[in-house]
């Protein structure tokens, strides 16, 4: 967790029974989900988590809940996030915490906050299930962030009860999990409003949070408990989710760790740490999709796009917050093409149906956090592999990709060939909204349209090229020296050139928010000896660098 | 210039005869700027500008050939930049220079020439003048961002003549001039291209270039001249600027610096040094307008709409470069609300005169820097202020304001009250491409279309409080205590809360790159001992830490 590279081995796999600080209740179509950190339940030593703050560990649960109600609670039509504590909701993230943390533990740390506020933002959106917050007291930092995420705020209305964006009189940083942005873009505050409201320790209570849009109402402490819950009954009223249908369970995913080998059942990774570079393989299904929903209803969690969904998701969260040397991801995939293409069939026939609907999400969620991984991406296009329709996608999230045209000497494998599906044309948009596709023919949008024209085909390296799909196709001569000096350059643009074209709120979180948050975490006026982060709690006054850029 | 605070006053008043470092030729409509860095010509000591790199100083100069070109010289509809050295157009910003500056030299450095290529792109853009690069040598960094900013790229195709973002290879920073957004936004080069072409040191030549669309064209060496030319022509003849109209001279402006207490014609300044404040004061002018366009261009540089745009313009780069302890402006006006409408009236009937368009992109480009400067910005409206139409505008950039409710006890001056004119509704948009008024009413755009209502009213405090125009009306007695308390509080949100609403390649700039700036400029890999940006040229290996966040 420190500078010197050590801290505990984080592990993102959990479930209900293991919750250490939220408490889900199910009551038919609203469920409610209360948080009740336990002081002495840090993930790492050193610090005490008082007042329903926050370390990693808390928000690894609040992400595996959301995911179980997804999948597991499909008759759950609207959340309620509130507190379990009597005098306080959120005091936001852990201080401490901060205080001891390397900068690159800070920085995941809030990039994993960050994808679990944006599920909860698309499960409103997209999936029928309305978070909405009940604040049933001091809501400060990035307590008051997780409220920003939910679609409805409704806050008790006492002298105790207020929402606050206090980092930076308290702290010398910015919120860091999406406050600003969802202040000033979602919620659209008023500038200056959101100026000086930054700026107050002991944030906004009552009416005025209502008139400047912070909270959508304010009721009697008396009647929070029960406005918050007609106001789940009513959006649950409105959502298509199914109140009859039985959930998926989401049991323990297996993970094999063997030296620097990580093996799940779809997925591999295998680490070369000399040369900072960790190869993640992706296997194609090894038999046919069930014909319908309900056949993937049956098989659950073992449906295939489902598990690699999980696995590639856990996969990821592991090497970033344990692997920080790891700089390179090489992506690569093996199996039927033909397979692939008929579970993505499935996946587009019934994107309706609930579960399907939740699986694509789960993809779609997988795959953006590749998007935001300050790591290399490169795939590699080998004789064997399987870059079809849903697993095409990790080619086309890398930042580039090398197609090896035609055969090997002394192999009979048969020259790669890619192949598109109709989930390439928008079931998995980016952060900024547009499908890998689009994001990739910004110049020439008329080339997506073209390459409808080539669903189902495979595309030899000439062909991959000449659609613009990959970036180079070196031969089996050329392969080699092409591929080891492209491993070993220096690389380091990071998510620098990913974002093209639109803006969303998501980008702008990442882009935007993300690097200055890197910035901001990097000021002595924060980490000095003397800065905000480093004082805090210890009754020394922070010393400030007046300085500006 | 090191982080001892201390560095040589930058003046930012320069002049044709005084270049070092360009060199300017008219011929009829077609201008050609050509760079001549002088090797011994640094704004500092310690540092050769090698390979027509730059610093500062040379900036300074280009920015004074834009705005001169735009004033001066009406006839020239087209700008061909070029290099005057025989075997290198430009190596990008001196990194000896870099190496030596302070984190906030190089960010306000990086902010200044992003604002310079911001003006060319808007010459080219807005104002009938458009500027091609002619690129007839290495071209690398900064220097390809120069040409970046161009509207049209012709590149001599030999073996020496490349185009390149050698940065993160070389320095292990990310370029900090708009490169990568203009690469992927502007060029819309695919993402995995612009991703390999920014780990290549030595750049892309010849056809790929074009290809790729890193440049427009490439032609033999010996017919760059004439293809420059015969580009810059079509593109001249387009322009909609007069063949014979009379430019207008900008005279060296008159700066009187006493103490604390900097004072043009219209602009004043006075530092509170221990508050770590700076008032800045801009009057009205003391009489009406010229009746038309002839008469503002008899008038010239002493037309009081170009001559505030040119002091204030010149404060806020003297305050940013000078006094980085200076966190706070407190922004001001005076005078009579009648004149200023009067001009802004004149400004908003005559738009389409080339001189009259000049004046507002001018103010424009100036308003724009106060949205991008990373000082927190309090406007106060007292009674005697004068916030009306062009100078309202000053209100609408700040963070927030404080606006008297009544008169003062003891004074005989009429309570404030604020006006809005035309060009508050779209003269000067931000670089959001909204207005201030849309940007500050992104939850109500209705609010905008009714304040069209209220054109040329005098709103008092509480009637601009209930339109939303101001952030606090306190009274005479609540006004000291809540002004004081503001101006001691601890802000430093700094530009981060001022772009709601539409993202545009400016504000990924400024917001997105300029953080990344933040961030890479204080990275160990760049600026630590062993790091990148330190070693460079020394013949010792830069140390990398392969970590990520």
């Amino acid at each position: 967790m420190k500078e010197t590279g050590e801290h505990v081995q984080v592990d993102f796999r959990t479930e209900p029974s293991r919750y250490k600080h939220w408490r889900l209740e199910l009551d038919g179509r609203v469920a409610t989900l209360r948080m009740d950190v336990r002081e002495d339940g840090g993930l790492q030593p050193g610090y005490e988590l008082k007042l329903n703050s926050y370390d990693l560990g808390v928000d690894i649960e609040l992400y595996d809940a959301v995911q179980r109600l997804r999948f597991e609670h499909p008759e759950v039509g609207a959340v309620v996030l509130t507190s379990a504590k009597e005098r306080v909701f959120c005091a936001g993230a852990n201080i401490r915490m901060l205080g001891r943390s390397s900068h690159a533990w800070k920085v995941n740390f809030c990039k994993f906050t960050n994808e679990t506020r944006n599920a909860i933002e698309e499960a409103s959106a997209e999936s029928g299930q309305s978070w909405l917050c009940a604040v049933n007291g001091p809501c400060a930092g990035g307590g008051y962030e997780l409220a920003l995420a939910c679609q409805h705020i409704v806050m008790a209305d006492d002298g105790n009860t207020s929402v606050a964006l206090p980092e930076v009189p308290l702290l010398a940083v910015l919120p860091g999990t999406g406050g600003l942005t969802r202040l000033i873009d979602k919620r659209k505050v008023r500038r200056d409003r959101a100026d000086y409201f930054c700026t107050l320790e002991e944030g906004v209570k009552g009416k005025r949070a209502v008139e400047w849009n912070l909270v959508d109402e304010v009721v009697p402490r008396t009647k929070l408990e029960e406005t918050a819950r007609r106001r789940a009954s009513e959006l649950a009223a409105r959502s298509d989710r199914p109140a009859d249908a039985r959930g998926v369970a989401l049991p323990p995913l297996e993970r094999r760790v063997d030296g620097d080998r990580v093996a799940y059942r779809w997925v591999t990774c295998a680490i070369e740490r000399g040369r900072g570079v960790a190869e993640i393989t992706v296997a194609a299904p090894d038999a046919g999709p069930p014909p319908d929903p309900a056949g993937v209803q049956a098989q659950g969690a073992a449906f295939w796009p489902l598990a690699v969904a999980r696995e590639l998701d856990d996969l990821i969260l592991h090497l970033r917050a344990n692997e920080e040397a790891i700089g390179l991801w090489v992506l690569k995939t093996s199996g039927s093409a033909d397979l692939v293409e008929a579970y993505d069939r499935l996946l587009d026939q019934h994107a309706g149906h609930w579960l399907v609907r939740e699986v694509r999400l789960y993809l779609r969620r997988t795959l953006k956090r590749l998007d935001v991984t300050s790591r290399s991406l490169f795939a590699l296009i080998e004789p064997g592999s399987c870059f079809a329709g849903t697993l095409l996608e990790l080619a086309l999230a890398a930042d580039r990709s090398y197609m090896l045209a035609g055969t090997r000497e002394g192999e009979s494998a048969p020259p790669a060939t890619l192949r598109l599906t109709a989930v390439n044309f928008g079931a998995y948009p980016m952060p900024n909204g547009l499908s890998r596709l689009a994001s990739r023919f910004l110049a020439e949008p008329g080339r997506v349209d073209d390459l409808k024209g080539r669903l189902g085909q495979d595309l030899d390296a000439a062909a991959a090229a000449e659609a613009g799909l990959v970036t180079f196709t070196p031969d089996d001569i050329e392969w080699g020296d092409e591929v080891r000096i492209a491993l070993e350059a220096l690389t380091g643009m990071e998510a620098s050139l990913r974002f093209g074209g639109p803006e969303t709120l998501e980008t702008k979180i990442f882009a935007r928010l993300s690097a200055w948050q890197n910035w901001i975490f990097q000021r002595p006026n924060a980490v000095g000896a003397k800065g905000a982060l480093q004082v805090y709690g210890t009754g020394q006054r922070a010393e400030f660098d007046p300085r500006r850029v």
